[in-house]
């Protein structure tokens, strides 16, 4: 099994079937050399037509040099001629985007499905989908879409959804976490989700297994490995069609059986797994689970500026079981010697330096706190700001403070030896996305986890470090 | 009482204390011509330096003509000497931006609170405030931040911190929601949150009642208040200081008593106001009360592209108590006659038109399932689009068809007797936002809920339609 999911993530030469101009295949393979794929790329179309100034064959077979890893676009009734194509030649993997298999829903589908696996079966290929995008590999520059991150990391993505795992790898590298591998594996006819998982979980260049699933094939075999992997490393599973109308409509997208909630509910329960309500919340929990040193404990600081926002995130940050402990005494007579007791500033915690704004008076603050070693009053600290509260972040000031703020967090990061995060909230206008995913940008690339609301915030942190408690709490969708 | 709170919103001509050059007061100053305020100026300086362009006076007393409302922005200490000033000019209202009474803990900020309560009651003049942002009133071009919209609508806020009640106003204003009138009220030291609800009750202009409240000061009359008024307009409560701990914050930034959760918790089932989790939540029930149609009931038609979307969207309406009923017989046939089972479609409900776009041939299918009439297969309509899934979002043609999709969604909009909302989701990057926020801008122009996720809407238009049904569902917070 190893070997050959190796060969799916590791190709050395590739071939996309169907690369004609203007149609998917060319799409596919303007994405493979916009990456740098590391290996040797051919088009084959059935015309023998140039695409994208590469010169292509009419056949997989004509085509001179090794071929291991096969990108097939070509109508569905035309996939079993491939694949006997991909045999005589050698191929090891076929990553399949055509679609019309089991997922229409008729008897010629499901037909032309088995006849497929049975083809590739007998000749030893294995086969990603079909009805997939297919196959990320950053290391070797494989991917299914020109945007992904190139850099290398520790998170695993397995989707049987083309649409919802491109989401997933761009919203979360967005934020800073970065891949080993992913794959959009559609239909899962031949690789499937235990496989998949079962070989993630012994990945050593995989420390976090994110899934998005429609239906499992083997429950027995799943529940084994998904106990199995979860002991070792944290898996993440967001279901499709967890509902009886939902997965209705799985089965019109991938042909999965759905199972039943009940089933599913029990198998999370009893495997350890952790379970995601949401896209946007895995995306949160990724975040989360690989950028954020894990925190000794429940009491966290908060800094920024905003009266009613302080008062906001103490009452989330609590109900999601955090402590928000007051500021030691020494610290509130240092800061009130300071600035005085001024009116518009809270020094407790939150801290709420309204009247200071992001400039280098809150740099000072937030360091002293996140620095003070007198008792360790708080474990983490969450710097938060409101771009659509305040009239200042509407003004050039906040212009010309944005790259001063960024450094002042990463000189913060870099200086404190506590977990440290960002939320950049009640994000409005074009504007205020503009200058977040600015200084979003600056963060996450530092490493540091960034939410765009403090009840996301929270909730993904405290999931992540219930995780680490070996607390099993329940958790309900909705 | 309505008299005294008439002369708030509606004032006909306005000082503002303090409106030195560079100071707060010259911001409020500038916001109030740029928003176009349809009575007299005036601008009150100790120096009596010109500001803005204006000639300011040294003293309210100096003002020639009459001034009925004042908007105070000189520090604490002063505030007594003003509101005698005030007293003799024969101001109705006093408008208090300036902090430092009772919410900075000290016997001195308490004392100077009470003292100018005494003075201004003395007077018969009502204050505003302190330590709070002020009024919001378009029909007169009263405002507190220049870039409030103008037109008038039929939200009424009361808010208890000028960072929430300004963020509140600009995100639920840039999704079309538009306000009879708001106030950021601070300490309520005078005009407090019961007056104002009440006001807003028999305000014929308000018909839906948003609150951010972080203290009540006569729960029981609050509580009477809040039954009454909620049994004849919808009223939303967000609670800022729910928590214990967040209570300690609220003291510590409106001085306010925050209550008990229990005790909050029993007030809101008891009088039927409907209680809101976050700021985020609020900005989208109010896009849902104000703007939706409401449904005839819980079957909802839902379309746009996106396998693993249809699946996700299917689940998220399940769980929040909608039904996704299967698209009737004979529309099937129709549509199969039309496009064939085409491989990457789903012919249910969800209805995926992944291969279709959101082109002429979507307008054609959407319009037809929203103005179908044998039989009343959904009772409101969903239209999503996801723009971090599909490459298609990232390509020069999407660019091309934003303005073509918006005529569409218009069209359609306009077309079907049935609710319709959007759904644009999956927003990554700022091109993403750019986009969106245009089609936004169209479509809630137009009178549409727009919304930013699938699960937000499902919840929100939940609990409209809970609050339609008279259902009183327990509302459970993080």
């Amino acid at each position: 099994m190893k070997k050959s999911l190796d060969a799916v993530f590791y190709p050395t030469s590739i071939a996309i079937a169907g690369a004609s101009p203007g149609k998917s295949g060319q799409w596919f393979l303007d994405s493979i050399r916009t990456a740098g794929f590391m290996g040797t790329i051919y088009a084959v179309n059935p015309k023998g037509t140039e695409v994208s100034g590469l010169v292509a064959y009419k056949s997989i077979r004509d085509i001179p040099g090794p071929v291991d890893f096969v990108i097939c676009c070509i109508p569905a009734p035309a996939v079993p001629q491939l694949i006997k194509d991909c045999a005589t030649k050698g191929v090891r993997t076929i990553s399949m985007y055509t679609s019309g298999f089991s997922e229409i829903g008729t008897e010629e589908g499901r037909r032309l499905e088995r006849e497929i696996v049975r083809l590739a079966k007998a000749a030893n290929i294995r086969i990603v989908g079909p009805n997939c995008l297919g196959v990320y590999s950053p290391k070797i520059g494989l991917t299914f879409a020109s945007d992904f991150p190139r850099r290398v990391g520790k998170v695993a993505l397995m989707g049987q959804s083309g649409g919802n795992t491109s989401y997933l790898l761009r919203a979360s590298s967005q934020r800073g976490v970065r891949f080993s591998k992913a794959v959009s594996y559609g239909n899962a006819a031949d690789i499937n989700e235990t496989e998949l998982l079962e070989y993630f979980g012994q990945d050593a260049e995989t420390e976090i297994i994110a899934a998005y699933i429609e239906g499992v094939r083997a429950g027995d075999r799943f529940h084994r490995v998904l106990a199995d992997v979860s002991a070792r490393k944290p898996v993440l599973i967001l279901k499709g069609g967890y509902t009886k109308a939902g997965g209705e409509i799985a089965a019109s997208h991938t042909g999965s059986l759905a199972g039943s909630a009940e089933i599913w509910d029990s198998l999370m329960r009893q495997t350890g797994a952790i379970r995601v309500c949401s896209l946007e919340e895995m995306v949160d929990l990724l975040v989360t689970f690989a950028l954020m040193p894990l925190p000794k404990g429940r009491n966290v600081g908060v800094f920024g500026a905003g009266g009613g926002a302080s008062v906001l995130a103490t009452d989330e940050l609590t109900l999601c079981g955090f402590k928000v402990p007051r500021l030691p005494e020494g610290l509130v007579k240092e800061l009130m010697g300071r600035f005085g007791n001024t009116a518009g500033m809270i020094f407790k915690n939150p801290i709420d330096l309204s009247m200071v704004g992001y400039s280098e008076g809150f740099y000072d603050v937030v360091k002293r706190l996140m620095t003070y070693k007198k008792g360790d009053w708080f474990d983490f600290g969450l710097i938060h700001a409101g771009f659509g509260q305040a009239a200042w972040f509407t003004s050039s000031a906040f212009d010309q403070e944005t790259a001063q703020f960024r450094d002042f967090v990463h000189r913060i990061h870099r200086e404190t030896d506590k977990p440290l995060a960002l939320v950049l909230q009640f994000l409005i206008t074009n504007w205020d996305w503009l200058r977040a995913l600015e200084l979003q940008r600056g963060c996450s690339d530092a490493g540091m986890p960034v939410y765009h609301s403090m009840g996301s915030a929270a909730r993904a942190i405290d999931r992540y470090i219930a995780y680490h408690e070996g607390l099993k709490k329940p958790v309900k969708c909705a």
